[in-house]
């Protein structure tokens, strides 16, 4: 991105952000280091025992506070800033969070903040220094800033989209029984970040096999793949910041006829929630979509998530498709598809897509094919 | 809390949770997903936007709230448990977290949280549940669990050092001027994954050279390295879930003289901390043996961080190696020794190992050379 986009982008986001808060009557919003405080200030931290905030008030500039000896990362933004920094000992960094509110104007007031962000460190922080203050949830207007992605941001996402696929294609052809969940998952991590993947991967890959397949959240394990197994692979990548969050199921040799018949529904599912998934459409229907389906053929109580949440420069963000969700689907979201069937003991499959919601409907980013493929079994 | 009969290490980490819990005078642990969750249930949860909480209080077996489709990963455990799983409407948890609380015996009460994991998120669900508990910090008692380290986990650091000397190693011949920090950062991350890290690094590298060496916690950029450049790189591995994390400084061709004295100074001052540590001194002095050296050869204002911090489980932990740390060290914890000189615009150079108290001194678990290695500068 060119300097002259850098230093319009954060101001015209501090403008929407403005009118968010605005809306949600909320006096300022508080942010700790995460992708909101990226988005709103291009400033990336670690979330570390040292805290930063930022303090967005309409009452003066934004407001940073930072360690001493991060300082540096504070000088020439592209905006007008208050940066007040800290020593080490942390029995000093109250009262510069005393004088960071000061110069904030924030006293007393309604401000928002990330309740999957923020902790309590930071709370307690900001409390003693607004003592007049109530803190709540602000989620609902960050997603608001945040679930509508532009131009710039798509094709970050369409790129991480294909590092993952190019690097899944990279190890298709070496699997094989007898090898452990682990080994296919450090392969495939080093497919990942050779293919160009940020160095820093959103998630570590899934890899789940036989029994393990039937767990949606499996940890890669020490058991060989064996014949007969379902094998799912769940994996990402990230570039420009921005992810990409995939799923394919494979069946290691013929599967038996259920555990093929349930990669045929699922495969439908998905097809369903990404046909339905269009600007104005709820996100709750789209569940619905892929869900009905999977009831008709008898395997509802199997499908046990939801089928999709938003992606971004988190992996998982507004917006959630689940049921219940009311939330009207607009050109820009982005967020993945991904019905599942788990039968406990046996196996699982899972067929997961990245979409974005276009003026007339729904894209996917992803392009792999989303049949089981029978790999090597033997 | 617990009375498991089984043979496991969880029971005897429940039974010093309780006599900690009871010096510090609180009625109750809660925990989220994160690293002490890990330590005392042996349960690895992503933090995500569905909250994870253990209850651990002294009138109820441990009490877990998870979702429901994770439910699997809190069965036959090895110790006596309480489990209430939630569906995917957000608005149906409060009740769960109600119900979990109740079991719990958990309405009023001190009840210690931790400040860096808790969020917002969790902290309103347990709020709301016990309306009559006061919620504060309980990071010495976590600490004071989780600090010193037993013969195994001492072991799993061991490997997560060799692994990451291993993968330097491995990349150190073939860096060259004309690379950039991100194409090292790359390549090195490709090394420790191939040489047995868990897929799960600690960090991703931060490769710094030239004028970005002069910034303690740079982001790998694409400069290319220039001959003259001092080049920092710190980076770790992770092995059965503990971290290694280490820093070495290189030139690309000969440096200027200054640099390399800067160079000599930390390594120097990395030695005199290294020497010192032993039980019964305080993290302070430890930090003192390091500064002092730097000050005394005219650098103290270019030494802009702490010497040092734990690492276990996390990257960054308790022990904290910084001026004004009273803590008497005791065998078994487990820190890095990390001084560094940074001159803005110029360059940097900071030397990292990893120590243990063992019961007569400090044991470094990292061995690669200490001394400002000249890389080919063309």
């Amino acid at each position: 991105m060119s300097d002259s986009n850098l230093n319009s982008i954060y101001p015209a986001r501090h403008a929407r952000l403005v009118a968010a808060l605005q809306q949600a009557g909320l006096d300022a919003l508080v942010l700790n280091a995460g992708p909101s405080l990226v988005y709103l200030t291009g400033l990336h931290f670690h979330l570390s025992e040292r805290p930063v905030v930022a303090i967005f008030s309409f009452a003066a500039p934004l407001t940073i506070v930072l360690p001493e000896f991060e300082a540096g990362k504070a000088e020439n933004l592209p905006y007008p800033v208050q940066v007040f920094t800290y020593p080490e000992d942390p029995a000093l960094w109250s009262q510069v969070f005393q004088k960071a509110a000061s110069a904030a104007q924030m006293g007393s007031g309604m401000v928002g903040a990330e309740p999957r962000q923020l902790r309590l460190l930071e709370l307690r922080l900001l409390e003693a220094a607004m003592p007049e203050a109530q803190f709540v949830g602000a989620e609902e207007s960050v997603a608001q800033l945040r679930s509508r992605k532009d131009e710039a941001e798509i094709t970050a996402m369409r790129k991480a989209v294909t590092i993952a696929q190019q690097a899944l294609q990279a190890i298709l052809p070496s699997i094989q029984a007898g090898q452990t969940e682990r080994e296919i998952a450090a392969e495939l991590t080093l497919q990942v970040l050779r293919h160009g993947s940020d160095p820093e991967m959103p998630f570590s890959p899934i890899v789940a096999a036989g029994p393990n397949s039937a767990n949606p959240h499996a940890v890669p394990g020490d058991r060989p793949l064996a014949r007969g197994d379902l094998l799912i692979i769940d994996w990402g990548a990230r570039a420009g910041g921005y992810v990409s969050d995939l799923t394919r199921t494979f069946a290691m040799g013929e599967p038996d006829a259920e555990l093929a018949r349930i990669a045929s529904i699922v495969k439908e599912a998905n097809m369903a929630a990404r046909t339905l998934a269009a600007p104005g459409v709820m996100a709750s229907e789209v569940d619905y979509a892929a869900r009905s389906g999977i009831e008709r053929a008898g395997y509802g109580k199997y499908f046990t998530h939801r089928t999709g949440h938003g992606i971004g420069l988190e992996g998982h963000e507004d917006p959630y498709i689940r049921s219940g969700n009311p939330l009207l689907l607009e050109p820009g979201m982005t967020f993945t598809i991904e019905p599942g069937i788990y039968i406990p003991g046996r196996g699982g499959v899972r067929v997961e897509d990245d979409a974005v919601i276009t003026p007339s409907g729904c894209e996917s980013l992803s392009d792999l094919p989303r049949e089981l493929l029978i790999l090597n079994g033997r």
